[in-house]
């Protein structure tokens, strides 16, 4: 287009902004008016993108890092004929496809945001499937506000696509000088951060974000540079183009006072429609059939640390699934995901330690159609928890392995262990958490998550563990297994993973005193087995939950989801770790936290002698 | 000391780190033999420190952000005199202070470590309590290793530290190529790291790590740098000294196969011990005395904010505690602590939008004893979450507070709804959780948390509520109101935070239906008033908890803990956000979420219903 009509195009997108912001009376109509500009010329004349098949393999994809901007997006699909005039003052009602923030309820949005500082490692993770594994020439727009610099996330992805010279990445920096509160900590000193982003080896262009021919010629730049992504740091005016707000503070996230004249200011209504350049003709070389599942196999009474055998079938699950890819964040081998790598190198990714760009890169790729599978250590998901909370709005499928769970890992102490992870996991929307307790199950249950949508969780456990059951044996999700049970059992444990052989010895000695007691291996923790927990409880009266977890959030807890819709309760033990714990052997930590053998025959034996 | 002095005492350092971590059996020897040198050369000409007096404000701080090398850290009290050899080598037993990654049951230190990247942001809070609170020139030295440069929670710190020109702070960066899995992102490339850091605005100097006389100018040019922060960064060698080890892959986090030949050949035990420097006289400037509190009074049956009475409660503390400060993520005026930054600008801090460091800052600030009051979204927590973790493990005492709480935030959508944070701040060990209805409620439990050890969090609301109680009503931590009760309840609704005018209205509705229902305020979420709810279970037999958070480890779970001793357990109804939210108005919010009032008389009515 030329520039006169993106000169218009822009002010269309800003009056468009206004309108949907005073139609909703609400959100952000000045952070979308300083964008305007770089978008216009954007998708007039160098996205390239097929509104009506957004799962083509040649588009680009564009984020908003800066989601608040949505009023801007949404204007530019407006623009692009993708929705309508009606369908934009819909805009933060009940009903309405167009959020406060994007969500890929709308076709064309890839991922949510909304939390600031994360587009740019989600179009990390878009950059690297295109490039490596798709081998298609698509390429990431991610539009990021200067306000969200500040969060460490955006350095991680600096450091990961310099280091990759991802080219087919370009991050927009809209400059407009004003965060939420007041001025950012660099205002307009577009040097400030181009230098930074220089020194991670990327390549910066500074400009005037309102000046059209400028930004035209920078994005040229842009894909003109080989070797290397590109920045474009812009200097903007946060409300451009009405005079009551422009460069203002004290006017973020609010609709205009007077959008009528504001309108008018901007020269009125305007319906541009922009034809959008489609995507290039690409064969995608994503593998998308199923070859035979051929998983590792434990022999029963063998002792075989579960995460050897997620390793061994994470590798399994590659060679049968070409769409299955491995992401490390620089503890392969500890978690055994480097036994994928042995056997696809071309499929395995190395985030070092980045916890953030790690899970960030996984929900960038599964935009690609690929099948992520992502492990670190079970205490360090930590690190990710805003990325995992927003992979879920972003109805993202996320394999996260989370080894070295609880207490058993012995000697290393609380920094390595996992003892929160269950709380925060089951707290995701529509979540799976697993936890086995031996390696085939372990096996069987890396194969299913592949399956399985949404953020899938699995536990994994340092040390070994007995194999209980034999390789034939399935494990659906949502189910569980009874190891111990007889018509007389007057007490149920459940367990799972590194508490089974513990609950299991507890119930030989218990029945050696005449109080036979069910056990059970919960093995899904979510969803949890309702029917299972619901026909014990009735059967045998009480319940003592016993995990290597703190008290809050973990199996003890999801244990009760099967009695909350009213029916009568069971009496309730739970052991877990209330301690903090310290340097140890894993024996040891059981036995000071509370959660081994002894302890649970104490509670089973304090609980039967009690009131029936 | 002498430089050759300082040689021997780097081969006693390495010679200690090979003994604790052979008596261990396990640990990181080789990664302390890198940095040996470094810090012999710190604490023998450079570190102020009183070990008999670990509280004196005029100490220097050092931080082992690697925190696995606490061999070496452990190897340097010993010269020091502040541990004997004997306790050296009781290093990771049960029992032993010597934990297999530092903690503060060592007085000596101030943070616990071993979740890499942390170690900065901490310097950088106590670096700024030091320069701007305590006015005393006190350093802060951070030994870094080179692998955790890829978190982004350094950059966060890097930034911090540039921008608030903190001279007295100094980074020591340990480059030994090799990480856990193999070599680093940038390997030896020195200029990588220090082209990034200067990018930041800071010194940086590139050393030979084993060049005594390098290291010992490093540290005094450090010390003469004024208005910005001194990254060294030293070229070393993983396991240096030992043949078998030295730069070699597959060495780390173990100990030496032969320990008693790598001692050979380092040159055999030494036993030098170390004068260090001490501090110097100061006088700290913060008051320890309490004034009286003037807390903020509302008017029962006015509606207010709950995030609005925190900001006047706040600001009221500040004016009691002169040691209170205040740590914004650039929403001060969203979660109102902007309040406090009006009255006490000097002892407000500004984080911009980098919630590692917000978090971070406030953690090295309370090991100089200042107590922080620290306020994000509820959401935007989820990004601390590993150094809240952490925060427990280095018992730390710290004011969160999260608003924007759950789906009553309406429009904006679910990027901003804090809807997991209950889960996540529940499972931190030793935490408190408090969620008030209103106004004055806040007002009191904000003040309570300057007096509560460990992690404390406050949920609070964005839009309005009824002011429910008097300003004179007192709300122990552990307690909770019962705001109706009759003799003949057949059901206790269980709320907190929003949900409370919820319950009361459908209290109302379902008296008028003859189904009379108690209504508890359960405000201390942790710890639970178990007497309470004990109580109204006997009482009325069945429980309806109703919260604005996602089902698991929330409110709901919370209640449970009362009924995990073995007690009959009531029947059980929850109430949360199952759903996926949308942008809709609070009211519809609460509707669609099936929380509001009528939900909760349409579930009371089922379960009264039911069998008894």
């Amino acid at each position: 287009m030329r520039h006169e009509q993106l000169s218009e195009l822009g002010q269309q997108l800003r009056v468009d902004s206004v309108r949907a912001a005073a139609a909703a009376g609400s959100g952000h109509p000045t952070s979308s008016m300083s964008a305007a500009d770089l978008m216009a010329v954007l998708m007039g004349n160098h996205l390239r993108y097929d509104f009506e098949k957004p799962d083509h393999p040649g588009n680009d994809h564009l984020v908003f890092s800066k989601g608040h901007a949505s009023p801007l997006l949404y204007s530019v699909y407006k623009a692009a004929g993708a929705i309508s005039d009606e369908e934009l003052l819909t805009f933060r009602t009940l009903g309405s496809r167009l959020e406060g923030h994007p969500t890929p309820r709308l076709p064309w949005v890839d991922v949510a945001t909304g939390s600031l500082g994360q587009g740019l490692p989600y179009g990390v993770g878009m950059a690297l499937a295109a490039q490596r594994l798709d081998h298609v020439a698509g390429r990431v727009w991610v539009l990021i506000g200067d306000s969200e610099m500040a969060e460490g996330s955006e350095w991680e992805a600096f450091e990961q696509a310099g280091f990759d010279r991802l080219e087919n990445l370009t991050a927009v920096i809209d400059v407009n000088r004003l965060g939420q509160r007041g001025p950012t900590r660099h205002a307009w000193d577009l040097d400030a951060y181009a230098r930074r982003i220089r020194a991670f080896d990327w390549h910066t262009i500074e400009i005037d974000g309102h000046d059209i021919a400028a930004i035209d010629r920078a994005y040229g730049e842009a894909l003109s540079t080989i070797g290397r992504p590109t920045a474009i740091i812009a200097r903007t005016l946060k409300g451009r183009g009405v005079a009551s707000v422009e460069n203002r503070e004290g006017m973020h996230g609010k609709p205009l006072k007077d959008p009528e004249e504001a309108i008018a200011e901007l020269g009125g209504i305007r319906n541009l429609a922009v034809p959008v350049l489609g995507p290039p003709t690409v064969t995608p070389t994503r593998p998308t059939s199923e070859g035979p599942l051929s998983l590792p196999r434990f022999n029963p009474g063998d002792t075989v640390p579960t995460r050897d055998a997620f390793g061994e079938a994470v590798a399994a699950v590659g060679t049968s699934r070409g769409d299955v890819v491995a992401l490390d964040g620089e503890v392969g081998d500890s978690t055994r995901l480097e036994y994928f790598q042995k056997e696809h190198p071309e499929r395995y990714f190395e985030f070092y330690i980045a916890e953030q760009q790690l899970v960030a890169a996984a929900v960038g790729m599964q935009t690609r159609g690929w099948t992520p599978y992502v492990a670190t250590f079970a205490a360090f998901f930590t690190r990710a928890h805003d990325f995992i909370r927003m992979a879920a709005i972003s109805r993202a499928d996320l394999n996260l392995i989370g080894s070295h769970a609880g207490v058993a890992i012995g000697e290393d102490g609380p920094s390595q262990m996992g003892l929160e992870d269950l709380a925060a996991l089951r707290a995701v929307h529509g979540s799976t958490v697993l936890y086995p307790c031996d390696a085939n199950q372990t096996a069987q249950l890396t194969a299913a998550m592949a399956r399985e949508p949404g953020i899938c969780y699995l536990r994994t456990t340092r040390g070994g563990t007995p194999v209980l059951y034999p390789p034939t044996e399935e494990f659906p999700i949502g189910g569980s297994k009874v190891l111990r049970a007889t018509e007389d059992d007057r007490v149920t444990l459940v367990a799972a993973g590194v508490t089974v052989p513990e609950a299991l010895a507890a119930a030989d000695r218990l029945a050696e005193e005449s109080i036979p007691a069910r056990v059970i291996d919960l093995y899904s923790v979510k969803p949890v087995d309702a029917g299972a927990l619901r026909t014990a409880a009735e059967a045998t009266g009480r319940l003592i939950t016993v995990e290597d977890h703190h008290p809050e959030g973990g199996l003890g807890d999801a244990v009760v989801d099967a009695f909350t819709d009213g029916r009568p309760v069971p009496r309730l033990v739970r052991l877990a770790v209330r301690t903090m714990p310290v340097s140890a052997t894993p024996a040891e930590q059981l036995r000071e936290a509370g959660i081994d053998a002894d302890a649970i025959v104490a509670a089973a034996r304090e609980l039967v002698g009690g009131p029936a």
